[in-house]
């Protein structure tokens, strides 16, 4: 099969239209915002041009079906607040230009799918949780963005045009294109990453409570300090971490509140967020007793009381074996020796997809490692190899 | 002299009656806000029945004068936003009392003073830095507090009972009565405190700047992040700090902001206070070192950004030897054994006015150590013997 270079770098550079920022290649099209369903109404054309039967279900979910058994080939359109011109729209391109030069070489069936919120303005991959079963519609319909609005409110603007939701028994399997975010394949001059597995992900508030007091007043070994205890916390885990710890493996302090948040003040309460991940489930529990047993001992030498919020826990993802080397050996056939088999640090669609059928991912270099964010970028002949790797693979499985 | 405890005591509860909390004895009585001024007018008053000249300044610092040479004698009536029923009444209601016991005496001649915005809803001790000449009224007008409201608008609302300010020459010295605020008397069982200097204080805001990144693609050893930058600064910072400090130093980091405050970023801008008491110039100076070696040292270390706000310097303050001394000896006489000399680690208007005149102070115990909080209070018997080793170290100095 022949992929047509200028016509899928052409759809991608328009697609960058709706919601484009003004600063650089950049757009701003958060899921179910104006310039997000004006691109999800101009992709439609684009996959009913292609032969395909559009359909979108209940949550702005988007596919152009083709008839009959298919592999389902597609990412999302919704970018973050201050997002580039590619992250998922260059997944959903790549499934419509396959799709296009898939038809015209007389098969195999591709379907497109644009999922919905995969940024999370609501939940966490929102629109493919929900169609993977993990999260209920009624759950969903209750989660809210930053201002207050309602899920169910949001999806409200596409219910004109919603159907029910696709049964996913007429797909053979999941291919999803997205840039690496990290700087592994860029700063390795290599062209394309295949994905063996998506890190999970554990997610937690710690709220360290002292007592709050007269900074000038009282003598330090009285203070019962929430930002001591903090400091503490946060050395002695990256000492315990070196022995559990792959080059992988990640774990961030993002956001930190301490309360009342003055000069001249003690501060008598620190929440935080504690964040790590890795591609390892057991990683991930032994992580998370260290950080448990070390926030207690720091909690009991200081005189401090200790509370955890909600463990968000998401679990590593395998990807399916027969994809991922189809989509490695086309690597070796259109890029030689310069791709690698790679994890993926960042949650994406196919995470939830893959409870519902094979799913694999193909990553192209983003320049720097730079991702949300408007200079987000990727080198055009490394999209046209991700492309052609793409095509190689989906030949390669007939 | 005899003081009168049932006045004394009498007046102090109906001065917690402006701005009563409705929480314990607590008041809500920030500089020049309705409930403060209804307290001037009360004082004024009661200072007008004593026999008292009353004069208000134009930045509201309220002056109960007596005809020739006297000694001043006063504190604060305004509160923080949630304030005790002491800190800084006391003092006022102490110099009312000691008026006019004294001129019941027949002398000695006592002024009294009741400084605006000691707790700097504006600046810091506001009223009595402009009046030591250490901060000019226009500077002083175009400060702000947190609403954004000006110094200019505030004083405003006394302006029409503003004189001139009052020449200093008039006074042969200040004694401030004020509640310790933290917990060395309450925890010893001891009555008073005689103050021997007020401590100096440095603080500044400093920012490590790094690189915002995703936390999931972005690997440690390529992050510069800015939250393990401020971690391993308070825990060097502890370390250096030990063969510096002694017992009543003090440090405190009371506010930190991570941007953009995200769980899955890894923070490329951290902002945090750094504030450092002591009685001693030098080891203030020996601190400010350390802090920015050890500052600078992790920002090279991590190939983060460094920068300094500005550094607000306050330097130790000696109390005059004459008046502390005639304050112990009637310490002695009153509570033999129950009062030491000791450190004020917390900013007063003494520290001002001492560049105007010999000035001294008196602590009385905080229950708990508590201040700045609706549930500062102090046992009705230490206030009494407060009230009585004021007027006896008076009488002493004749």
């Amino acid at each position: 099969m022949q992929i047509n270079p200028d016509r899928f770098l052409s759809d991608l550079h328009r697609l960058r239209g709706f919601g484009a920022s003004g600063v650089g290649k950049g757009v701003v099209r958060p899921a179910f915002s104006d310039p997000d369903i004006a691109a999800r109404d101009w992709l439609a054309e684009r996959m009913a041009e292609a032969g395909l039967t559009v359909h979108h279900d209940p949550v702005g979910n988007q596919f152009g079906l083709a008839p009959g058994p298919s592999l389902l080939v597609g990412s999302h359109s919704d970018s973050q607040p201050e997002g580039g011109w590619l992250d998922g729209a260059l997944g959903v391109i790549c499934g419509l230009e396959l799709a296009r030069a898939s038809a015209e070489a007389g098969g195999p069936a591709i379907s497109v799918a644009n999922f919905q919120d995969e940024e999370g303005r609501f939940g966490v991959t929102t629109g493919s949780t929900i169609w993977s079963g993990a999260l209920s519609l009624d759950q969903a319909d209750t989660l809210t963005d930053r201002d207050g609005a309602t899920f169910a409110e949001a999806r409200g603007a596409m219910a004109h045009l919603a159907g029910g939701f696709v049964d996913p028994a007429q797909f053979t399997g999941f291919i999803e294109v997205h840039i690496e975010q990290g700087p592994w394949l860029f700063e390795a001059g290599e062209a394309a990453g295949i994905v063996t597995d998506i890190v999970g992900i554990r997610d937690m508030r710690i709220t360290f409570t002292g007592e709050q007091n007269h900074a000038g007043t009282t003598p330090m070994h009285r203070r019962r300090d929430t930002f001591q205890g903090l400091a503490a916390f946060a050395a002695l885990l990256n000492e315990r971490f070196q022995n559990v710890v792959t080059p992988q493996t990640v774990w961030t302090t993002g956001h930190v509140d301490l309360h009342p948040g003055a000069h001249s003040i003690v501060p008598g309460r620190c929440t935080f967020s504690m964040q790590w991940r890795d591609g390892n489930g057991d990683r991930l529990a032994r992580m998370e007793a260290i950080i448990r047993d070390t926030a207690q001992e720091v909690a009991d030498a200081r005189g401090l009381g200790l509370e955890y919020g909600t463990l968000l826990g998401l679990e590593p993802v395998d990807m399916a074996a027969p994809l991922r080397e189809a989509l490695a050996g086309a690597a070796e056939q259109v890029c030689p020796g310069r791709w690698r088999r790679m994890q993926s640090g960042a949650l994406h669609d196919a995470a939830n997809v893959a409870k519902l059928m094979p799913a694999a991912m193909l990553f192209v270099p983003s320049i720097n490692g730079i991702s949300h964010d408007f200079a987000e970028d990727t080198d055009e002949a490394d999209l046209i190899i991700g492309m052609q790797v793409l095509a190689q693979a989906v030949a390669d499985l007939r």
